[in-house]
């Protein structure tokens, strides 16, 4: 991810003092860019759960990274208890990211029966590993989603590809690139005449103050619309494909996203545009068949809704929208029905949203699989 | 419409001064009830352009009055002149609501070949009247929607039937009762249990703004959600029913209303939802037949997204949310075709959005028909 030409991950040891993890302080963006410290595990909880970081493999990692500092916080004979019970702290900070739950269980597995004197040093390793591995993956959709664009490009020579997007599943969702900017990002540096069409993502405005931000930064062309939009884009032939993040997607394909992610799904179906959904292996929840039923949906605080943060004269600051007697429903997140989405793109390939799609694609035994 | 037990309209003669017009000025609310002076029909045009005033129906109740107003501006033998000039300025303010054009007609058939002499009792006769009779258009729609309201609380007595509903079509987007939300008063009124999901409505807010509002002060029991959350809870069964309004609808039930009603006309078809349009005689366009071809779309400027206004210590301001490279498009309106409408409900009764539907229910030919 560039910043100012600067390129940056989202997530990293502090230079010169390993016992602080640095991040980028999301909620002040696109005004300020800040730089946080996570010095404790309880910061790292924080991060998570008041969205200074989000996007479910930016949780994962940050929950790896939350363990490392929980290890540092006790004295060596105990920090095998305090990381446990880090985990379950961890874990009970926001429901529907998978993520959060595989990241926390891979780290528990790597140093189950280490030696306590090695457990800050394995601590550190596996979150450094996560972290590094999250960009390969975001590499490889970056990879097999360029494909899709280079297929539509040539049918259409000379023209501008018109890209939707939902919320943020850019560069600062995962720890570089994206998930669903990553094919994006790939196609723009290639030459491809991309053009992203950014929804608000109302409440809390990934799109308006997370995905332009960083798509500006990059240099890619694209234009903010309301959330409402997206369907009259669609109508009138204005988009070419969608391509969205998951938070968590089941083995048979449903898959949770940002709340309005399935109206347009909707949309893209009623108007044959191909809706793509990228997504890292980890986001997969081999566990559950039936999104709707089964994924546990996140409600969070009203005031992401009636407070909506910007800046005026120099100040950012948040101003209140609604009446004081009206009651406020903040759902985060809603599940696109497999039958919806024409295809998934991981780090190991595109295939269709089915359970043998999925199935087929992860029966190599290398990668976490059904 | 209630205010503090009040019953309001939302245009009217200043009593004691006929020569000014006053409005409830809409940007204001739901933080400031102003009233505002129209004196002069270019004050009325700026009310109509800059949303002081919206919604269909009032928007050509406005235009009527504004004619008003250009009849009084000259000495007697140059108002048919002057008013013939306000009706292709006024014309031009807002290019899809078919009322404005509607109203503009009207007013002219009124006063053609009048006495210079009685011009501006005639213009003021004219607009009196199509307040009037858009009260008792909205009694109609009120009571013809309160039988389909009445149908659902029969099929589950004693639970709360939930009415999902898009921007404001409510009293402040006619002159008292509103259309999409007249049935639902009624519905309160009669002592029926229901609750209304309100929309969000961005980018303008009129839902957080206005329908909040006026629902507050009429005591019916409301939830705001952002524009994202309608697809969700209709797939969890927490919808009985959709009713929006309409800017204009053809002759053969296509509906351009607030972006963002397609998306949610798709969600309800997807989920067995039935989803209304309610909507006055007058928002029929019946010289055209395809509205995603035919209907044209407004876009307003990209400060409405950008800029958000809201109260933050007393104060009532605007904050920017978006990056300063980012280009913005605000289109105001979508089409939902006619598949996707289960009804339409109108001052006559409510009939099928087809051409066949509204020709019978309009073949009487007392009203403006095909």
């Amino acid at each position: 991810m560039n910043r100012k030409g600067e390129n940056f991950r989202t997530i990293w040891l502090k230079p010169g003092d390993p016992e602080i993890v640095q991040i980028i302080d999301q909620r002040k963006l696109p005004h300020d860019f800040q730089i946080h410290d996570l010095r404790s595990c309880q910061d790292g909880i924080h991060a998570i759960r008041e969205m200074l970081v989000r996007g479910a493999p930016l949780i994962g990692a940050t929950a790896a990274w939350s363990l490392y500092l929980a290890g540092l916080e006790e004295s060596t004979a105990s920090r095998h208890d305090r990381v446990q019970q880090a985990a379950i702290e961890l874990g009970a900070t926001r429901p529907t990211a998978v993520n959060l739950q595989w990241a926390i269980k891979r780290v528990l597995a790597a140093i189950a029966g280490a030696d306590d004197d090695d457990l800050v040093r394995l601590l550190r390793e596996e979150a450094e590993s996560i972290c590094n591995e999250d960009i390969e993956i975001s590499r490889g959709i970056g990879h097999h989603g360029l494909a899709i664009i280079e297929e539509i490009a040539a049918r259409k020579p000379g023209e501008t590809i018109n890209i939707l997007t939902h919320c943020n599943a850019g560069a600062l969702a995962t720890i570089n690139w994206g998930t669903a900017t990553a094919p994006i990002y790939f196609a723009h540096q290639k030459g491809l005449n991309v053009h992203v069409w950014v929804d608000e993502t109302r409440p809390r405005n990934q799109g308006s103050q997370l995905t332009a931000w960083e798509l500006a930064e990059n240099g890619v062309p694209h234009t903010l619309i309301v959330d409402n939009a997206g369907g009259h884009l669609m109508q009138h032939g204005m988009v070419d494909l969608c391509i969205v993040g998951t938070d968590r997607t089941t083995r048979s394909g449903d898959v949770a996203n940002k709340i309005g992610t399935y109206l347009k799904a909707l949309a893209a179906a009623d108007n044959g545009v191909p809706f793509y959904v990228a997504l890292p292996s980890t986001t997969i929840d081999w566990n559950i068949e039936d999104g709707l039923a089964d994924i546990p949906i996140e409600e969070r605080d009203a005031t992401e809704i009636s407070h909506i943060y910007g800046e005026s004269d120099g100040r950012v600051l948040a101003v209140n929208t609604v009446p004081t007697r009206t009651a406020i429903r903040n759902i985060a997140f809603d599940v696109t029905p497999a039958r919806l989405v024409t295809g998934l793109i991981t780090e190991l390939g595109t295939c269709a949203a089915t359970t043998d799609g999925l199935a087929a694609l992860f029966s190599s035994g290398e990668h976490p699989g059904p």
